[in-house]
């Protein structure tokens, strides 16, 4: 037999087991993700051999502080055991869980159950000899006060009184305080979570073209102009007001409208071929203003509680300065040119994509991530990045930690529209947030299994919808052909589905559905390509309908997160239902929307009444905060009408208590 | 802004993605188990940022060797990539999965897309540069034969027969050959793989006491008549026969029959209360035999297709050798009395625990793994260990995988009823197979979610099931009420539901039945505490039904391994129905029983037509492997009746192909 010499280096006296530490996003390769404030309730399996006793703690910490704090874990049945703590300011921190076999636990357990006096006088010798070892632990009061119980328990006496003295509760908080952990075990990973600011987690986003925002038609727009709008914007409710590209666009190559091969004298070109003789990423287009008027509109936002969010497109136009300054950071052509974007037979012959196997690949980062950096500087940190799918993943995991080490209030919503494990891979490596493929999704079954998915599936930890019904590059069957009725459920269902969510305007409020051609879901007469000029006084504007979602959703907390959300059943295909509450449901949602804007559709709700604490028989009011209209429910099965022409959602607040004669004053 | 100077050491340029490989137990900290000649399927998750192609590699290789096997895997859809290898001789092997974007690969799958003869010609030019490269790490015969196409690429023509030339399939296989690697990323841990042999996962047990083996009542059993009784457990099919300990029995503290505190003269004690004057855990029990006899005893089994298993409970009777020899490997009370083993208030004064936290832990180790060392040496593979969830983690994991560095066959069954967390560390840790709670699964609701959760669940991979009716500790009420047909349906469900089982003999073929009180699960007049005799010959004995289940066992490969199991839907709740096949469909088993001992019960089975492949509408065959009766089936519904007074169950295998007019010579 061949055999080791001797067992292996570690204490092979730890019996402790820690397994299964969860949240934990692969390992903790990756962080998990909460904001400022939210629970982090953390849960591990914890046992060892035999029948003693464990004492296990969760520990947390900032991640550059070296202490850790300690919070005591309880057991919750099935050797689970669970502790949590509250998410503090914005950065990064870490957890971690300890366990150890407690012997005074173990014997206190053990001395409630004895029985047999003799058991009970021996056992009292064993408990005064562990006292003695806490007491030889601990230090001043603490000390003295082990010694003393020590003695009392080796001193003898009635069995019934000795055994009472060993439960006594205060010494068992006293022998708490100084247990023997020399054979402590730790979980081997101290797992990384990233708290953000709240706006990570719930925020309505408004997307729109500086260059369109003047008000007289034919003028190209400022970004002047959109200062004077962001009244308007606030008006409607949004937290973010997120503007394309605002840097000089480049001439060569130059698309023509509606995506034209070459442009025609006069054509403004799409922002997302940055760069020209005037400047790259960190220029501002000369037609929209200067820097200072960028920084008065930050700054102007910020008073109307708005924020800016920039659009991060990392390629350049053929004029990008870059392109002659630093020719290695792209790839070439055997004739010398620069390769262009392409997926062949497609081509982007007014993209240069940046190469990211460049040998010169640091200083590329370095200046990709200086881009950031100069607009963080400007006063903005939420960032909308476009494609980041097809930038390297290493490039973002390094750059988005660069910045948020140093601004741990910042925000990255992903743009990727693309495969799902590419998806998660951006929200694992940092993105806060992502988009999502909420406008392809239209059936009950459809939005039912994706948002169940995203609220409760393996993504969870880490990945943050952001639900658009529309964007520049998106506009949807649904909408093209749904008219009014679609525009409002689908924003109903973004912006009660998803605690985030955000809308293209004002194509969006003024409800614009022609598609550049029959299949396609771009927009005729696209502002990617031209300025437009939009009429915000629209009487069939659904400003005001938009208004009211977003009071709505800034005044029910349940609409800030989604792990509170369950869909409902209902008998009826048309109708979907669902509701949302806060973890202490104190504040319930119930949302149901018929998903056919042509016809009216009417059907049964099957509510969760368990769930929603609704299961004592009594009636409840749902209060439908759309139109002010108050329902008296009862019991899980309840009637729904809802015509498309009218209103094609109820968003109620289920309001428990209702009024009985002992509130009136003269019950008494 | 703060910033760092630069990124990350790390090659920023590596761009391939590796996510999610598996098999993986708990990231790689514990071994994927299979068994010899088993395919071993891995799957990652791959991709790389915008349009490039991958190529992905998995690689395998023996824990000790250096060098990597490598198999090009597949993309299986949603950047799924998959290959497998077959798992080799029994031991211990890595693997891993390894991806690069692959420069080649892409430029061939954009040139089959490419329409424009210009763009051709420019795409050859670079794919000739791409094969100078190629033939630059390339020798002799390839590198010659790349620089040949390089130059054809090179040397311009008609864009379809440029195109024709860069598609070859030749070409691409040449330059398969020789990819650049110089960015490849590897999963950053190498999974660990357990390969045992086959007995691992398929085996029938059979337990019976050596010292009531004598066939003269009242006469202390010996191992030589084991050895007389090898024919009789050999020819009911078993694999293993595992014995009880062997070794001397403390005289200390002994317990009497039917577990009284205290024995009376002659009493022979309990053999887990190990150890006596004549030795402890490498000793045997004089009044069994001697090293010789057991030496001849395991060769007799060998020569029959039988393997002994032997008992590893590591404890001590008071008189165990070691408790003076080593008195720091166990606790002492204040008194100076070593601490027997206690839950309060039941004591167990014949049995001193190991102290798994003794400052002596090393030598203890050794000498125990000592133990084991020893009976390897005397051709036992096979332990049946008692309790280890009583015994440190650590130590096991330690000890399994040193036995089996040294003996890779080596095969360790956990005897482990405790909770799952528990269960499921220890399958992790080391132990081959475990227990399971099939004791106390009767219903076809708790058999089946039971029987999904081992056969699929998450530890599919690591914890391998042994399915035992009855125990010497566990007489289960099922047993004690429901008679004969109790005992064959158990004994059914136990041998076709999972691969390995085993009965506790001659008290299953027997019907032993009667507990030592009611309420109890323990046998009345239990082996445990004396002598015992059996009357093998008994006519209402089950060993013949026995031998017939374990020749359907053996040969119907479908029944060797779990993973092939899916239960049917029936509509009688009595009826529990399932099908095993094996991976390639060629064996199929559906097994139905009737749960209820006392009645008859007929009922409607629904199959999955599809997964057993019989959805093409032609009537099949099941033949009943225990009556040789036939029945002819179609369709997915079928009818069937069991009357448990004549046969509980069925154990049909599935004849798909039926005679057909063409299969008679004189069709032609």
């Amino acid at each position: 037999m061949s055999s080791r010499a001797s067992p292996p280096a570690p204490d092979g006296r730890v019996r402790a087991v820690i397994d299964a530490v969860r949240p934990c996003v692969d390992g903790g390769r990756f962080a998990v993700k909460r904001v400022r404030g939210e629970e982090v309730l953390v849960e591990a399996d914890c046992f060892t051999d035999g029948h003693d006793a464990l004492r296990v703690m969760l520990r947390t910490r900032a991640e550059d502080a070296t202490a850790w704090e300690e919070t005591e874990m309880r057991e919750a049945g099935n050797d689970r055991w669970c502790a949590s703590f509250v998410a503090g300011e914005p950065g990064r921190y870490r957890y971690n869980v300890v366990a150890w076999v407690d012997h005074f636990l173990t014997w206190r357990r053990e001395l409630a159950r004895r029985e047999d006096a003799q058991d009970i006088a021996s056992a009292a010798l064993a408990g005064a000899a562990l006292l003695r070892e806490a007491a030889a632990r601990a230090q001043d009061a603490d000390r003295a006060l082990l010694a003393e119980w020590a003695e009392k328990l080796a001193g003898g006496g009635e069995a019934a009184a000795l055994r009472d003295t060993g439960l006594d509760e205060d010494l068992a908080a006293l022998a708490a305080r100084h247990p023997d952990r020399s054979l402590e075990t730790a979980w081997p990973v101290e797992l990384p979570l990233v708290v953000d600011r709240e706006l990570a987690r719930f925020g309505a986003w408004y997307e729109l073209f500086p260059r369109s925002a003047s008000p007289e038609p034919g003028r190209h727009g400022t970004l002047a102009d959109v200062e004077a709008r962001l009244d308007y914007v606030a008006g409607l409710g949004f937290d973010v007001l997120y503007l394309p590209p605002i840097h000089p666009i480049g001439r060569e190559k130059r698309k023509g409208r509606n995506n034209a091969l070459a442009a025609q004298p006069g054509d403004d070109g799409s922002p997302w071929a940055i760069g020209a003789a005037e400047g790259g990423h960190e220029a501002i287009h000369p037609a929209l203003g200067t820097r200072e008027d960028f920084r008065r509109l930050v700054a102007a936002a910020r008073a109307r509680g708005l924020e800016i969010a920039l659009d991060i497109a990392f390629q350049c136009a053929p004029d990008h300065p870059w392109v002659k300054a630093h020719p290695s950071w792209f790839r070439h052509r055997p004739d010398g040119t620069v390769q262009y974007a392409e997926n062949p037979p497609k081509k982007y012959q007014d993209i240069y994509p940046f190469d990211f196997e460049s040998a010169d690949w640091r200083e590329m980062w370095m200046a990709l991530k200086g881009v950031l950096d100069f607009w963080v500087a400007e006063g903005v940190t939420i960032f909308r990045v476009d494609n980041p799918h097809t930038k390297s993943f290493a490039f973002w995991e390094w750059a988005i930690a660069e910045v948020k080490r140093a601004r741990p209030e910042a925000i990255f919503l992903a743009e990727a529209f693309t495969r799902p494990k590419v998806m998660h891979r951006l929200a694992k490596l940092g993105f806060t947030q992502s988009y999502t493929y909420f406008a392809w999704r239209n059936t009950r079954r459809e939005l039912t299994q994706y948002f169940t998915e995203l609220a409760h599936g393996p993504g969870r930890d880490y990945f943050r919808p952001n639900a658009w019904p529309n964007t520049p590059d998106i506009l949807t069957e649904a909408l093209q052909f749904g008219g009014r009725p679609a525009f409002m459920s689908r924003l109903v269902l973004a912006a009660t589905l998803s605690a985030s969510y955000g809308i293209y305007g004002p194509a969006f409020e003024l409800m614009e559905a022609e598609p550049r051609e029959p299949g396609s879901e771009e927009y005729l007469h696209s502002e990617k390509y031209e300025v437009r000029h939009w009429d915000l006084e629209r009487p069939d504007s659904l400003r005001h309908f938009i208004g009211r979602v977003n009071s709505i959703r800034r005044e029910n907390p349940a609409l800030h997160a989604d792990a509170g959300l369950r869909f409902l059943r209902t008998d009826n295909d048309q109708l979907i239902a669902y509701a949302k509450q806060t973890p202490d449901g104190a504040n319930q949602v119930l949302v149901v929307v018929n998903l056919d804007p042509h016809h009216a559709h009417s059907g049964w709700i099957e509510l969760d009444t368990e769930a929603l604490g609704l299961d004592d028989g009594s009636p409840y009011q749902v209060h439908d905060l759309l139109t002010g209209a108050r329902f008296l429910w009862h019991g899980p099965r309840n009637y729904v009408s809802l015509d498309p022409a009218r209103a094609p959602a109820h968003v109620f607040r289920l309001r428990r208590r209702l009024h009985r004669e002992q509130d009136f004053d003269y019950f008494l």
